[in-house]
């Protein structure tokens, strides 16, 4: 606290993001990164692009990532968003599309950003409960609301809704905008981007830093309809004109071209979370069925917590929240073939002890 | 307008930035970029960097590039923020640090994304107007305020405020925050960095895309005692928690760790622009005494709006803005020897015309 503060600011209360620790010889998997790196196109752009025109500003409209977008979905440039990370996108997304006067409606467990932002915007949220099996149920939606949102899959279970029970909420809801928060739709769900042409309430966020492995470049997208995409332009261009800088807008366009290494990427991370979900079946896990790049898990016996910490001790790092239904579970990130065995074999071990 | 935007939206009057045109063989003075490159150990840096890592994500304290500037400054890494270019810190500034209780306070001729911020946070502001040689003149901001902000150097005009004034204003002023905009400051004047330890109202802003010539790369800077750091800390993370993507941290750390190179562009600018002053000076202009890479200077019988468009004709690009009191002025960025050079023939054929 400080008397020079907006007063609003001692109300907040951040988001507190994964750990990233700097150096040591660690297995991530807390924080949902793709264990194979970017396109060599990528790398190889980059490098290109690392010249004197860095003194240059960078296009405000990030006009050859969208134009690339846009190609790769069958849609124009005018329906594509592009922000600093997902996380600018969606508090963009927040400020412009959501209504002051109804609450909006989001999962009781889900990103841990959204009450953060709701909060930070001034809007009223109330949760959705899950389903007993931890499944969004859309049906609770259909009330009135200032907006609806939540991850497809959902964050932290990875369980998906499919597509045909979204058009039907959207189509139920025609008064607000919903909006799809697509982080980790290509392990396995289908983008709700084909529904944009027919529903004009629709609004789906995706990133570069999952299925791209652009973590590091910060690059999210949103698709809508054009006066959907112009709100969220007013509100980028009453806040920040120039969000992606030279390097960025280059690298993710040389990721969204690179459609084969993308899809490469994508089947090694499905055949991988497949294999470890086997794996801790067998250790007496209880899996949620994921179609993300990431497995919760419970223990039958174990409490997570414990495993959390003891695998920490053994320089593998999962994510625990300690927060009411699910502090039982365990987030583990799908990591490259050698990560999924050295976890299984950390944990068989601490469970047979 | 659409009936899915926050009401709000349609009251917004977002900021324009100058042109940044798509290839073209152009004379570039539009927009005060350094016409010299970044330091060379930045692009080694960034090539360095372009690999299999950028699947991570960065770090969201950017410890590394804030504790850079902090030694360059003997401050401590808690005096200092960073994010994702000036207008962005400018952003979080305005939401954490001003008062709502009571008038914004900036001049009348200045930085035209002030009042979209001011109007964006829902704040009252007032703008204080220039004194008749277009200085900022202190003095008259010594009334009830919920902030001050001024660039220094004044932008569009380039002229300085001296620093004893600045500290008289400080003193005078202890209840609200003082923000001193310095984007200019390298280019000729005295940094009110040195002020920040004495008092504990000050917010100093800065950025990499001008004296470093980093403005592809979007990183701008704030110093402050620490609660004032630690307020702008509890935005970002309630807005976006990681605003530096890796390539800009390292780059940006680079620079400033490459301080010969920042003082030698630094002054050649400052030789270039005495010298294009001059050459103005000799077509007909009366240019304002200016601290920044540009000038700001009236032809004393030729029309701005004319010259700027025939500049434009012979691709030249320069800025003029319409609005009172300066719409006789061109605002012209200091370029390389060559280029000042073709800009004072092609003025010099226009107004001998």
């Amino acid at each position: 606290m400080s008397r020079y503060w907006n007063p609003q600011l001692n109300e907040l209360s951040p988001y507190v993001p994964g750990e990233q620790p700097r150096g040591g010889d660690l297995i991530k998997l807390n924080t949902n990164e793709m264990p194979y790196g970017p396109s060599p196109r990528v790398l190889e752009a980059l490098r290109g692009a690392s010249d004197e025109t860095l003194r240059l500003y960078p296009d405000p409209q990030s006009l050859r990532l969208r134009e690339a977008l846009a190609s790769s979905l069958d849609l124009e440039p005018g329906q594509v968003f592009v922000g600093n990370g997902s996380d600018e996108v969606l508090a963009h997304t927040f400020r412009a599309l959501f209504q002051p006067d109804a609450p909006l409606l989001f999962p009781d467990i889900t990103y841990s950003f959204y009450p953060v932002y709701a909060q930070f915007f001034g809007l009223t949220a109330e949760t959705v409960p899950l389903g007993g099996k931890f499944e969004i149920e859309l049906a609770d939606y259909r009330r009135d609301n200032g907006g609806i949102i939540f991850p497809n899959p959902n964050a932290p279970t990875g369980i998906l809704v499919p597509l045909d029970q979204i058009e039907a909420l959207l189509r139920d809801n025609p008064d607000t905008v919903v909006v799809i928060d697509e982080a980790y739709i290509d392990f396995g769900g289908e983008s709700a981007v084909a529904l944009i042409n027919d529903y004009p309430n629709l609004l789906v966020i995706q990133t570069l830093s999952k299925s791209r492995a652009l973590a590091g470049l910060r690059v999210g997208v949103a698709f809508g309809q054009a006066d959907l995409i112009e709100g969220l332009e007013r509100v980028k261009n009453s806040f920040n004109s120039y969000p992606l800088d030279r390097l960025s807008e280059i690298g993710a366009t040389a990721a969204v071209e690179d459609r084969e290494w993308f899809q490469k990427s994508c089947a090694k991370i499905i055949a991988n979370r497949e294999q470890l979900r086997a794996g801790l079946e067998q250790l007496g896990f209880d899996v949620l069925p994921s179609a993300a790049n990431f497995l919760f898990a419970r223990h039958r016996e174990r409490s997570a917590e414990a495993l959390y910490v003891a695998l920490r001790e053994r320089n593998i790092i999962v994510r625990h929240f300690e927060k009411p239904r699910i502090d039982e579970f365990l987030r583990i990130s799908v990591g490259n073939e050698a990560e999924c065995e050295a976890l299984l074999d950390a944990l068989s071990e601490l469970i047979a002890s």
